[in-house]
């Protein structure tokens, strides 16, 4: 079963869409593994057309569903190869991996495939954590260290966080010591991001960026945050604005919402991220 | 057991409770079915009085409770007729007919008998989706329909849509083409709405309208909806500035909201609807 | 998304698998429409091998899945002739139909192929209900009625029933009239059942046959009800005996049981159904 | 809205059956208030038809449903008169009272009722568990005692309990000591207990006895439990044997068990009550 | 287990956290009782540094965690009467206590302590519910009189209360008697509440003043809240101008909300609570 | 916090608790890393005595409470060693480790242990899963694998599985094979197990191997399992008749089960064990 209206072949799509269901390193409530999967069922809940964007999924994108990868559960470095692979040849084919997660590590797999062959990549980042620990309990790839992995790739300057109103004193500094740009609570500063127009972005979307009112079902749910309108017009900025080459969701765990209003909102917005990439796809 | 205060004999009361309980066209979570009987059990979570409006229901209202209809399941049409037949009794004895969904269809019969003796009538409508479809897999009594049946009743320019974030495309260009009046995703136009002191006007509530982080309990949640003061306040205007001479609340599904406060929200509503209604009644 | 190992091609197959989402006319609570999927989706939690019959579906069985019919909500005169030309499809092409419900009419359609094609046919029927009412309501096409409906296809003596704990006194009286032959309560008279070899049999499985604290994940639940090794060694002990041409698994509604037991029951069951009937084809 | 079938008047009615929607003492998991009210409401799930004793509430029983009595929460000394009044009331009209809990400790106040008018009054107990503390964090009117204060009026030698699998060493040896005759685990010396013929007896059923797969809807699940045929053919045969003057059923929690079959499983028991107490009352 | 970074001893400490796991007279849903012992478990998911404030519970404050206080269920005057007697022994000895509850009359016990230690006290009071009835059915100790009875020890004109959205026609009209100051629905009018400099105060916070969207977890669910936004901003602001001399935060019932978020909320306030609180007190 | 009565000294107890909550191998549906601490809360709701051994945890047993292990998640190697680590320490403390798994891996690292201090170990394991395969999804360390990696440690007809009902050909014919014995569903030839009076036994218990109607919090129910008297009768004869040097009880997953009743099974089961581990230790 693919994702409502993600029915092209591989050969004729622009966009490629690929399920990570890996959730072993989360510390709280793991379930993540099982949202790619719940996605693609609920999707045929909701319209193919965006009254957003006025764009039909019929019409407007070709993309193809290429499923959920068999991963081991377990240690995360073969899992993470395993990713990045996968990314490595949707790219190499020129078409645009679209990641959904898992956990928000599952990433830092796509970050590695799509920083080799673009060295200039920025990061846009919604969340409700920064995600910035050196390591958690030893451990250096875990969910929680996820975008401090990815600047030890990309380096200072290069990650511009939205939404963020959870960390360690250490990560806050790390933030304040100029490594990266971030926006506490909201993304109201995003209007004021600027970067010259062919630079190459990775868009990550940890879906717990929304406040838990509209989006239980998450493993670490954190008061305080966007609306689902705060988030698809920023997300829909983003793609107005800058040169998005790849991008994934993540962190959607629909068994904590037994009201399936997450999976309902995670559907939603994949159908709004992938009209907005699809429509400039079209015009490039 | 009465919705509570509703306790007004048949003969005294100047509005007349009714729920409907069907749902068997329901496309996607069934379930609206249990709302009326939920909506009386928890109505005795609160309060009389409204500091909303400083009106108190044992004082400022007379509302007969008629229970539940007996309504077979299945087939929508001799459903239909038999909601038409309350509505039009209710109608005839000079008593405002207040009809609980159920789903949305079952404001069809109601409309019916309305429209046949107020030719003049307008309908404003609150609703996450359009219910604008010709048809729905074939079958034009549907939920998904209402609104376009009710269209076929009373034609253009009668309906007033506000709160509308979901629907086709053909739905989206019937209303652009100025067969009805659409308001997306917020109902801030409603100030604007004006009509002739005297129009009748049928009020019509899908309680889905509301964002599903406040009103889980409904078959179909669609993000980036109404808070319930603006709706509260959408709907204290409508009573105020119309001549509203029925009105229905549809689509609440208890069972689809362990926390319960779908039902809560449901019978709050329901009272003001109940209080403003009946305070307009008094005064004329 | 297939049932777990039934991959086969249809030309292949020597049975098919086919979904009947509908339940517009459960009169309590509503949802076996999301049966056949769930268990799609969940079968992949089990194994393929069966310590039961010491046999695995990789290798013991040709199934193939065609996946869910599209089929109207609401008059259920249109969703039985559907059903009814499925089935007749399969059987003329000299397959075995296997039918997952959906609620308890969908077996109407099924039967009314089958019976056509096999004047002899008995039908051997597991449930809590009776299903013998004349009508439900008025409407003589309700789950409350299908067994009724089936024995004025099939005529007295022909019905075989087992589990059976509710009913109206009516529905008793008409058993005990000779019309059908029902156990109460548990399948102990099913050992002295006989039939002459070539009888061909439609086998229903009511699901709400199983005690509700096995499977809770119903509409109507009543308590007293079979276990899971009683139902599983009655239906081994029907494949084993008797010759079995179409049968189906009804009224799972996997959305009232959050803990997925019943979704995991309906496909543990299914599997020893598909195993005991492929086996048996295997080998005439 | 009252108890299927229990729709007689008053002044007809040969059984009143009343709730008494108190808590407040609960130790563990409270909700047992909403009990009477979940049983009336769910109750029109269940046919009024019994196929275990042949008999049919439209037919074989008179009973009124007074409904639930309104009570203070906290303080339990004005609650119990307030059930002891209602109890003398019934039983002065000489009618038989049946009370619906509500936790325990309300069975206190009909018994005091009870043995007020019958001094030679026994006792016949199901429970998970023994309920004979001679007090819990120092409060005697605790669910935890109940049984000891209904020893404390009827003395030693009356009070006959099945089904207990918990207690403190205290409450075994209070029980060991002769004071109360209990049987552990399960009701099996129920068939041995003989009293003259025409000794009144209260029958007080504490619904967690039953094991918690099948009754999970109650504050304190205790494993290892009667099955439903295990506790309904006890009943049954108490209602057959003895002289059963009025009856109780308790500890129902239904917002604990979403699946909803606690309630059916106390509205099937209570039919079967009824039906039993009916019949031998209009025998009698 | 205490709450997170609750671990000084009491001799070292500053303020003190107690729990009253009392619910015995909530009207509606109890399940108060397990809001302290939920909060302590849960608080491991949370992080110990505020970005709010920019302070560290691992060095901002010193706090510790008496843990539950073993209270009776049923009558509340010995209940109030060991809060009161706990609340007096921190008080004297020179520490804050802070209160979790249990229901909002266990706020009385505590209020009783801090009057007769600061005969100047006034109350700052969040809250849906005005909870200033004379009596409820009869009982003067009851959840819905609490402000009522320390409006009887500390008088007029010393309450404030907050977010107030619900009560009877009689409670408004306390209020609007000048009795006690009430801002309706919000807490907009804090920011004009001015006191003495030395006034102190003691902050009381019934956590359903938060939307029942953001907070589920509560007996009384009041559509038309606070966001946690707007009540982190309205308690950081009093005790940046205030002298909080002891404050509660009752009314979680923890399994009224699957999702765990209110839990997770009530971790997260409490946090900003006590870090507000902890850098008030070390510079004083 | 401890498990109830398990509050002795580490230096007094004969017996160490300790909990491991690591589930990141887990293939289905992850959380039992929640287990053990939802014991220790909930184990406040059973009593301290047991009336089927007649034995008082406060008297009858040492016990202390370790509490959890800080256990990195992902990569489970160095999850095994610390495990492994200590219990070695218990053991060489002259003490009993009882591990309270997290996922049934767990139990390895305590078996490794054991093992080297104990060359004769047999193991005597429950479980509805046979747990032999070579490796999963080319992972030699996952819960599916453990049995077959404590094969590799005591070899061939040391290990003794009841209750074993699912699992792939491969692991029946491992059994068959005379390297494991196996007593498939039930447990009836554990009385005919009989082992020279000395040799030391490591019992490990996965709990799904009660039946999913009362024990639904696990990751991978299995229909047609123990019930809670068999399962209970089987362990008592275990700790009668062997040398029990080490046990586990592993893979409760409480956020599966809303009821509780999982849980509280848990603690019930792990009381006895203690009581019966206890009573034999102090007679040695």
């Amino acid at each position: 079963m693919n994702f409502i209206a993600a029915d092209a072949d591989y050969k004729d799509a622009a966009m490629v869409l690929f399920g990570a269901p890996y959730d072993s390193t989360t510390s709280f409530r793991p379930g993540a593994r099982f949202g790619p999967s719940a996605m693609r069922s609920e999707s045929f809940g909701i319209e193919t057309f965006s009254p957003y964007q006025n764009l039909d999924m019929a019409d407007d994108m070709t993309v193809h569903d290429a499923g959920d990868m068999e991963l081991p559960f377990g240690d995360p470095r073969p899992v993470l190869d395993m990713i990045e692979a996968k990314a490595a040849a949707i790219l190499d084919d020129g078409k645009m991996p679209v990641l959904l997660g898992g956990e928000h590590l599952v990433s830092l797999g796509s970050v590695r495939a799509v920083a080799a062959r673009h060295p200039a990549l920025h990061i846009i980042h919604f969340d409700a954590h920064a995600d910035l620990r050196e390591d958690y309990q030893g451990n250096p790839l875990s969910h929680a260290c996820v975008m401090r992995r990815c600047h030890d790739i990309i380096g200072d300057g290069r990650i511009h966080q939205f939404g963020i109103r959870s960390g360690t004193r250490d990560e806050f500094e790390f933030m304040s010591s100029g490594h990266v740009a971030t926006e506490r609570h909201t993304c109201g500063t995003l209007r004021n991001l600027s970067l010259p127009q062919d630079v190459p972005v990775y868009l990550t979307v940890d879906l717990d960026v929304l406040d838990p009112s509209e989006f239980p079902g998450t493993g670490t749910q954190e008061a305080g945050g966007l609306r689902f309108r705060e988030l698809l017009d920023a997300l829909l900025d983003v793609f107005a604005r800058f040169n998005v080459v790849a991008f994934d969701n993540v962190e959607l765990a629909p068994s904590l919402d037994h009201s399936g209003r997450s999976t309902a909102i995670a559907c939603k917005l994949l159908r709004e991220e992938l009209l907005a990439a699809g429509r400039r796809l079209q015009h490039t």
